[in-house]
């Protein structure tokens, strides 16, 4: 299904799947309990870790059936999976098994971070290409707070295996400022991180357009993005923020290099919960619900189509 | 075989055990293939993910039968399970269940971070008490960069489930200070952390003399740690560094209270594999390996007995 190959870099392979969907969505997979639909719950109704994670997985597969033709890459969220213990894992692992056999990228969001070979074990675990890491994943978000010697690992396992890493520069939650902003000698924390990840990506980038480090980068702060697009010009972004914590395609459009590449955008429950939210709670409501994860999917890629420059990479193309 | 209880907080079992066991030793599990004795390996010489899984599973039992009545509690290394994929984490959690019922505290080092109920998932997975959470883990060490309102969800579930968690203040690795020892207006950003922690543990204490959020500041930097605890007089601390990283235990008495509280030590590979170090690999040898593990935890807890105020709690109590 996939026109990628597993002998390309991470980027050429997203590269060629953002040209082959016309897409730069990234869907997030965070499934809750609370919010699945009630096709999901009926099967199964869940009470057990087992069959929470059963009902977690059997509603991600749906999604995925869904959006495999229609994006890029999924994200699946490692937290909600965790969060009931080894059969969640379980999960996760079929999951993102089943999202690389569609022929879709994927990420990890686990937020991993250690040092020296304890990185390298978080880097070994998840860094693919696809169906040959353990877990079926290409890439992984990794948080800097432990420092360079704690990156590093990350980013030499992703140059020898064809993978990607994402470090948080500049989160889209509220409280992200709280340290990330703090003004250090030079300038702030997150420019800090900003420049080692830049290093890192324009040292592995080469006969691509950005290397295998790629940054986290909120949507909810526009101006920061503008100003990290042009402090970072070799590396990719993973944007958050898009939809549920308001960020717009006029904020994310400071993401993308003029060529129409360099980030990808995320949204996870304005997605697969979209069946909850207007206009697609009145238009499809909880039954046809994987039909409102493909209007809003598809309206989520023409309004990056339309308001970002990944239109001109797509009338280039 | 435990004197604790789970309706007490972590810090009050926590403070239970060291009395038992008169030890401030933290017994860190972190299974790597290339170190396992000869005896796991000649047993199921392992090839596959699953079967490497399972070494580390009959590895890590076998530490714990020989610590479960020396030592406080055990801190299993989420990554090198992660990295068998999920039959590595099937193992994580049967390792830490074997550790609950062995009447250990658990802390899963797992350095987990994310925001709002992202962070409730990643709490509520592994914060216990013991085998009443998913995993059967008291603990979870987190990282900060996300700031504030990505610790409070942690600390709120924490709260709740009489768990406790350890977050990264500062860190032992020769790279931490790249970002921690930034100089912000105030005071270096790991001081920034410092107080929010501090403000964390001062409102959870309740009759204890330490509050349910700590923190993790290595041995490496004892001037910097003599500091923090005057700095964060309501935060347990949890050290890494010792042994292997070069830190001594007069370095680590600066973590201790006047009363010989607040601190507990970690250690993994000096403990479990110090059959393949001196004097354990002359006296010993890798055939008996576990009699090296008692011997080496029996050194580090009267090490810590006689050279920091440790010995002070035991002589009082």
């Amino acid at each position: 299904m996939s026109q990628t190959s597993a002998n390309q870099s991470f980027i050429a392979r997203l590269i060629a799947k953002i040209r082959e969907t016309k897409s730069a969505v990234c869907v997030g997979l965070d499934p809750r309990m609370e919010q699945l639909p009630e096709e999901i719950l009926a099967k199964n109704r869940p009470a057990s870790t087992a069959e929470i994670a059963a009902a977690y997985e059997h509603f991600c597969r749906l999604v995925i059936d869904v959006v495999a033709p229609l994006v890029p890459i999924v994200k699946p969220q490692a937290a909600f999976f965790e969060a009931q213990g080894p059969a969640g894992m379980l999960a996760l692992g079929r999951v993102c098994h089943y999202a690389a056999d569609a022929g879709l990228l994927v990420i990890l969001d686990g937020k991993r971070n250690d040092i020296g070979s304890t990185a390298s074990a978080y880097a070994q675990a998840y860094l693919g290409p696809g169906t040959a890491s353990a877990w079926g994943t290409d890439a992984l978000t990794v948080s800097p707070y432990l420092g360079e010697d704690s990156l590093s690992p990350f980013l030499g396992v992703a140059e020898a295996k064809q993978a990607g890493i994402f470090i948080l520069v500049k989160t889209s939650n509220p409280g992200g400022g709280q340290y990330q902003d703090l003004l250090t000698p030079e300038v702030p924390l997150y420019q800090q991180v900003a420049k080692q990840v830049e290093g890192y990506a324009a040292a592995s980038k080469g006969d691509q357009p950005y290397g295998c480090a790629g940054a986290v980068v909120g949507a909810t702060y526009p101006e920061q993005l503008a100003e990290l697009r042009k402090l970072m010009p070799s590396t990719w972004f993973l944007i958050p923020g898009y939809g549920s914590q308001g960020g717009t395609s006029a904020d994310v459009a400071h993401a993308f290099d003029s060529q129409g590449l360099g980030a990808i955008v995320n949204s996870s429950r304005g997605i697969h919960f979209a069946y909850q939210k207007e206009p697609y709670a009145s238009e499809f409501g909880e039954a046809k619900w994987q039909e409102a994860v493909e209007a809003a999917v598809k309206a989520m890629t023409k309004d990056l189509q339309e308001n970002t420059p990944l239109g001109k990479l797509l009338t280039a193309g």
